[in-house]
């Protein structure tokens, strides 16, 4: 049975060594709860605690007796409701909820934290915790005063539920297809019709209400994505002062039965009339869910993270006990019937690339959520530049660190060899859950034509020269330093590449208007090779300034540099490959015509 | 529900034009059944009909119901029994078993090109008539001819099934480990005694009778591989003229619980002084299994074509009927709400990635297979060019081809977009079925130490030297030759680049002995995509030479020659990647201590 153990000491340095949260935390503005040291210490230890001894235990049978529909009641799976419960007793739904709103006012940095535990401990049940942040972050970004008191109370204790509602049958990447109406009552409510698939907890039996977010489309709205507006609409219909009124007919249909993440009841869900109220103004549903958005993709790159941790963990602890063969270079544990397959190159290869990409991941995203906190409470240029490295960099972490970790988890298999592919040790079920990584809240192909499309052709390289600028000032900082050279090098030449290719993607546009689209993949995982690059350089650069300073677990900062030392040899060079792929023409992408794939 | 056509076009291409079978078939030697091109025809068209109708209805609902075990009995999935029966009786299973032994006698690459279709339409089903293939295997090489009498017939006619045992729980790919007892009766029989683990077919409900072909160790044998023999011991006693006796003393004490091919029911062995026959003399037994493990290791690589096949036609069905957006270059589908996906750039670069690796696959395989006709029926020379090529390609194609089919089976689920996450669809079930190719028959870690080690470095490079010598010899042809200039350089660089990076391993092995293990998965890689880039050449030449002659099908091979494109613009850039990694020093590999990989 696999455990779940918090990587506290690696979150520790990410934060404190590699982010310098003490001083970011303190200069921090907003009028909201200041993280002082301890609090940071206290929070990462009990949400540590919490995902170990809470949510961990509920993975393996949660996957084993999943999620079960019948009369339009869906039973999950033992242990979530009280897991649930106690998380939102503990305060934690709503942590980075402003005070003024009846949260405890963190920054986004120290929720992304906490979301890393615990959905490292189980991912698909803590699917209902994130999705009820849902309808928090549409209240409160669209949501009157009043609708705000009268829904986020129970929303933040946990005794609600919520969920978001886009996807419909006909219509998944495509959003402007969308089909599900809205009527206006005139009394300031909605009724909603309509059906969506694919909603995360739509139906449950872990708490009393469920509030939907949906997105629909109000009479005569433009067509496509111009005319569709936000609703917020509870299964039991709540009154003013918060209590629960009828049942707001919305039904589950039928859960899916899906490759992984089993005990996240994944509903088809039928609104036949069903009352609420529209959030921000009409048609303007698109831009209030884009908000939620991408804090929802920075989301799902961290579950690559966490079943990118989960898998190094348990591909570790199996790589030390498994006994099989001995080292080329004599036996290594000669009481024994064989060496324990750590000391084989090719494990210790599968071994470094997973602790090379979870950790980077780990120090990409915190450092990403630094910005988050910047961008929401930071001056008015660092609010600015932060912002504009989200936008650049949000759909490279979506789908760079959640495409990295569906090797992590293969590897994670394949050094259990062929008891990977039992159900006992859980290393089948990290892949299937997280296999749906690299698609849900926009596939790899969705992130790559933002990133490429909108982002950097669409600012004319703008956003793009605003990071690669930030990567060309840490090259000339550390150019000549004997130390850093080894990374500084190979970094420095990269960026340079990064405008290059960028440059011939734009050129080819023009030529050829596929060239995005037939670039957009290979382009989006060079730039996440590079800025892997950049992340590794400077963990190397931390790393070398504390062994400069001898201290007690030098071991600690030797194996950090040990492993961007791996990354720049052997998964670094990828970046190239994926360039000259992106650089090609989109004739050998284009080039058979429909019905010329197979004959 | 997804359905399987078997590719006929693509089969009869790679035979007839590709490899041009009938030329071949008809100077093979051996006395056995000549392969006509009408034979050819028959056996393709039969075999197709059979995977279609007969196998591929059983592959959803094989998943579905899975294998169940109680009171020491298995039950296989609705179907399965039905549709083995009629394998048998169609004399599939003895389809190139000598004549003289009772089979058809036709030669392997045919028995190949079946067990494609067969796979593809469902792999768990097919487990049970691949693996009943071991025992006749091991008796064919190890057996006298009154045990091949006893046990051959009823094997070939399906009336049995069979199995190969020699995992135990303690040694998977430490096969020197194993402690499953023999101990000599005096009569010519040996009593086994121990447990097995990962018996593929251990017991099933589809057969009378189940004959093992075990790995044990006599009493006195050396330790290590040095000690093990092969026997033969069925579940139920066999008497000379072929009838069942008394129960033999083998029992099935649980099934696994997997992530795929739960059709195939993977056993728990125990052999409680089971009596059975010594195959070859003593402790010869993995010299026997080695001749197996070569067959079943091309099998396996075939597993990979046959997930891969599959995974392309449901993406390739689903990208056409699915409509989401448009087209950037103006709507394809006016009429529709949106266009079909199959006119996205990047939804095509998955499909061509799909289709370059799969027929890639096909092509090398099958040519493969053919080496393995030239070395069992060809002329002295033949045999021992084609058997030094099989040696040195059989790891390479178990390794690369079911690793290039993960990225198949991936990009069929990401075309499917969320629905390729669920059951219904069977995508997700392609993954699950194929996850376990890179693993048994040899993980790709253990193919790779064999291909370097053993193969490359074992024979001094000559091994090597033989194939690339072959591909000098194509590219040498083709120099000047405008049309093949874009294949025909890069690949006589790369081929250049085998035998430098080669040397480097070399090399640092003599420094390092830690060389050969970290650079082992890189240089499979590489060579892998140097012998797809050798195919893909040859496949484009077979095309310009087919329409220079300006056929009515001319549209098939402008296909080819855009695949073959495809595979050289934006696949084969990855193998300078592959070369950086292997060429690096072991130190990243293996810098740090084992309880430094976390903290």
């Amino acid at each position: 049975m696999p455990s779940y153990t918090a990587p506290r000491r690696d979150i520790q340095f990410v934060l404190r060594e590699f982010l310098d949260t003490d001083t970011h935390y303190a200069a921090l503005d907003g009028g909201e709860a200041a993280v002082t040291p301890d609090l940071l210490d206290a929070i990462v230890d009990n949400a540590a605690k919490f995902a170990e001894e809470v949510v961990a235990p509920t993975f393996q049978s949660g996957d084993a007796q999943g999620c079960h529909f019948a009369n339009g009641k869906v039973t999950t799976p033992a242990g979530y409701a009280e897991a649930f419960r106690a998380w939102g007793e503990g305060g934690w739904q709503g942590l980075t909820v402003p005070v003024a709103e009846g949260g405890q006012g963190l920054p986004p940095s120290l929720g992304l934290c906490v979301t890393e535990m615990v959905g490292a401990a189980n991912w698909a049940w803590s699917m209902y915790t994130g999705l009820s942040g849902a309808p928090v972050t549409c209240l409160l970004n669209g949501g009157t005063e009043a609708l705000k008191a009268r829904f986020l109370p129970k929303l933040l204790s946990g005794e609600w539920a919520g969920t978001m509602c886009l996807t419909e049958a006909h219509c998944g990447s495509d959003v402007g297809l969308l089909r599900t109406r809205a009527s206006d009552n005139g009394d300031g409510t909605w009724n909603i019709s309509g059906t969506k698939i694919f909603i995360s907890g739509g139906e449950q039996d872990i708490t009393d209400n469920i509030v939907h977010a949906i997105l629909a489309r109000t009479e005569g709205a433009p067509a496509g994505t111009a005319g569709i507006s936000l609703f917020i609409v509870p299964k039991f219909w709540v009154e003013e002062d918060g209590s629960l009124g009828a049942f707001n007919n919305i039904s589950c249909g039928a859960i899916e039965k899906k490759m992984g993440l089993k005990g996240s009841a994944t509903c088809v869900m039928h609104y036949d009339g069903a009352r609420g109220f529209m959030l921000g103004g009409e048609n303007q549903g698109l831009a209030l869910m884009f908000k939620l958005m991408n804090t929802a993709r920075i989301g799902t790159a961290l579950q690559g993270l966490a079943m990118s941790e989960r898998a190094f963990q348990g591909a570790l602890a199996y790589a030390r006990e498994r006994l099989q063969m001995r080292s080329i270079t004599g036996p290594k544990n000669p009481d024994g019937p064989a060496d324990p397959i750590i000391v084989h190159p090719d494990v210790r290869r599968m071994l470094m690339t997973q602790k090379a990409f979870t950790e980077g991941e780990r120090a990409f995203l915190y450092w990403l959520a630094q910005q988050a906190d910047l961008a929401m409470r930071g001056s008015e240029a660092q609010a600015a530049e932060a912002g504009a490295l989200l936008e650049l960099l949000t759909p490279i972490a979506k789908g760079f660190c959640t495409e990295a970790a569906q090797e992590v988890a293969y590897l994670g298999m394949q050094v259990f060899g062929g008891h990977g592919y039992i159900a006992d040790h859980g290393m089948e079920q990290i892949a299937r859950d997280n296999r749906i990584s690299t698609v849900y809240e926009g596939t790899t192909g969705i992130q790559s034509l933002d990133l490429v499309g909108r982002k950097v052709l669409g600012s004319g390289g703008e956003l793009l020269r605003g990071f690669t600028k930030q990567i060309h000032k840490f090259c000339q900082a550390w150019e000549g330093d004997a130390g850093m050279a080894e990374f500084v090098e190979p970094l420095a030449r990269l960026n340079r590449e990064w405008g290059e290719l960028t440059a011939a993607v734009g050129e080819g546009a023009m030529a050829d208007a596929e060239m995005v689209g037939s670039a957009s993949v290979d382009y989006l995982m060079f730039s996440g090779y590079v800025t892997f690059a950049w992340i590794w350089a400077r963990i190397a650069e931390v790393s070398l300034r504390r062994l400069a300073e001898e201290p007690a677990d030098a071991a600690f900062y030797r194996a950090k540099l040990a492993t961007a030392r791996f990354y720049y040899q052997r998964l670094l060079p990828r970046a190239r490959a994926h360039a000259e792929a992106a650089a090609a023409a989109p004739d050998s992408v284009m080039a058979l015509a429909e019905d010329e794939f197979a004959f």
